[in-house]
């Protein structure tokens, strides 16, 4: 009587994938199979910093460089994952590190420039949590969240099978629950965020008002040089990473018991600390997660990490609809 | 291309629901158009302390006389709201307050009962929160939170136009979302709950702790009590209604961001304390409600609330697969 998440809505697109992952440090563009085969790719730092075309110049150098590498094959559709903020479904995206993109139109000046093929954008978290349920770590669950911790804290959420977008497109954004009501104050206005206090330059800012330095002379001050310093004995670090870590952790306890969800997937900059911040997830998400169907989600690292952008995107067109529905 | 949240998926149905809505304290049953009129209704305390068949001969009692009055009509089927937790979506039920069910197969039974209907029955707080969004305060919206603040601190989720279940029908558990990482235990397990703080029996026991006795001797120390001495001006009952509504406001921001949502919607009986509760409700969310999608999310008081059961058991019939996908 009712609709099933997986009912094939639309059918599997027969052509390629043209999947473009637009972020404030660098662009990339794969070509991508419906089984979620990156079978061409490229990237290029973003000249984000620039006003005008650049941006938009640097994207259409590289399709066109990736898709004369594959012998310009036929597109079955166009998936873009940006950074946000963004109007959506419109593709009107104004990233807040990409300087000269306010109130662009990325998805309309796509469909002009491939005349005839469908072009998707979502956000770029969404497109990490979408990758990690088509072809990665949180493979064939109906209910997940995909998170990355990084400059900032974002994500994306599958319920009963299906994307979640929300009225304008940006469910899933896990960085702006309340951690601490009290806590610092968040670049988007509000205060104690989980991005406030977990991501990578508060995490490193934290540490360095601890009194950490880095131990190597001349390793700059962030979440990278933080995590080799935790490893190697640090004990502010490693607090810094248990803080970040547990403010995850309580998040996570919150979305599980908001949504009941079968698993959490993890990626990011300070993900690949490992254990490090995950291990204080899971000690932090064990403390607040009382009731047996919020205990049971299962808190995993992401898989596709350096692809997922790219293998986000093309899902967009994948599984009949299961990602877009707009 | 995609599926829209609003085809109709399944026709409404031609005939009368027989809407039964379980609670500890009182069972209601009502006879339900396809348009939310409640034709006919009764209720009767719950035998929610006895053992054995008490609660399934008082349901019983209940509906034939339900039934009864409107002259036994063909019934088009039987949706019920009952108290958690429960196996979803078996509607094998185990309502804390009711210690005669312990793996009570209710829907199944129903079922039997009534041969040949279909029977659908979800969580209480998701019946709560269907109602408001088919014919109360959040009616129209595609992306609405229903939330109650009472004995316990529950709600439902829509998304996309949809009721998110989540993997075992527990979506809509706003009540155990933390909302401080150090705060109270909670009867879930966990620590620092929405509903640690703000129930009712929590805030009536905060207010205790700080000194407050009833103004008038012989009234219960419990929130109804709390809300009659904040108006009547006692400085700890006006703040314990502070300190729950803001905890709620903060998890209000926290769903906000999460699931860019329209409307929440709350009901419940601290809510029919108005102000008393909304106000600090409204300031906490405003001051943690940072992005403009966040801040751009209604609050409003629920408009049925005592027929929010009846009219939401119902409403699992209702508008074609919106509110049952199971």
């Amino acid at each position: 009587m009712s609709i099933s998440p997986n009912d094939p809505v639309t059918p599997l697109p027969d052509g390629l994938i043209l999947a473009i992952d637009i972020g404030g440090t660098k662009m990339a563009i794969g070509l991508v199979d419906d089984d979620g085969n990156v079978l061409a790719a490229d990237r290029t730092p973003s000249p984000a910093n620039q006003l005008g075309d650049a941006m938009w110049d640097a994207l259409n150098r590289l399709a066109d460089r990736v898709l004369a590498t594959a012998g310009n094959p036929e597109l079955a559709g166009v998936g873009v994952g940006c950074a946000g903020p963004m109007i959506w479904p419109e593709g009107i995206v104004s990233p807040t590190n990409i300087v000269g993109w306010r109130d662009f139109p990325l998805r309309r000046l796509l469909e002009q420039r491939f005349p005839g093929v469908p072009v998707r954008l979502h956000n770029d978290a969404i497109c990490m949590a979408i990758a990690e349920n088509w072809k990665g770590a949180a493979q064939g669950h109906q209910n997940a969240l995909g998170m990355v911790v990084s400059t900032g804290v974002g994500g994306g959420l599958i319920s009963d099978g299906r994307l979640i977008n929300g009225g304008f497109g940006n469910a899933g954004h896990i960085g702006h629950i309340v951690i601490d009501p009290d806590g610092p104050a968040c670049r988007c206005g509000g205060r104690g965020c989980l991005e406030a206090i977990a991501r990578g330059p508060a995490t490193s800012a934290w540490a360095v008002e601890e009194g950490w330095s880095p131990l190597e002379p001349g390793d700059p001050a962030n979440a990278e040089t933080l995590a080799k310093d935790a490893r190697a004995g640090d004990l502010v670090a490693i607090e810094a990473y248990r803080r970040a870590g547990s403010a995850v952790g309580v998040g996570l306890a919150s979305v599980a018991a908001l949504l009941d969800l079968d698993i959490a997937v993890v990626g990011g900059g300070l993900s690949q600390a490992g254990e490090l911040l995950m291990g204080p997830v899971r000690l932090a998400f064990a403390e607040h997660a009382g009731m047996t169907f919020v205990k049971r989600m299962k808190i995993e690292r992401a898989q596709l990490d350096q692809e997922a952008g790219v293998v986000g995107a093309a899902a967009l067109f994948a599984d009949g609809g299961r990602y877009w529905n707009a």
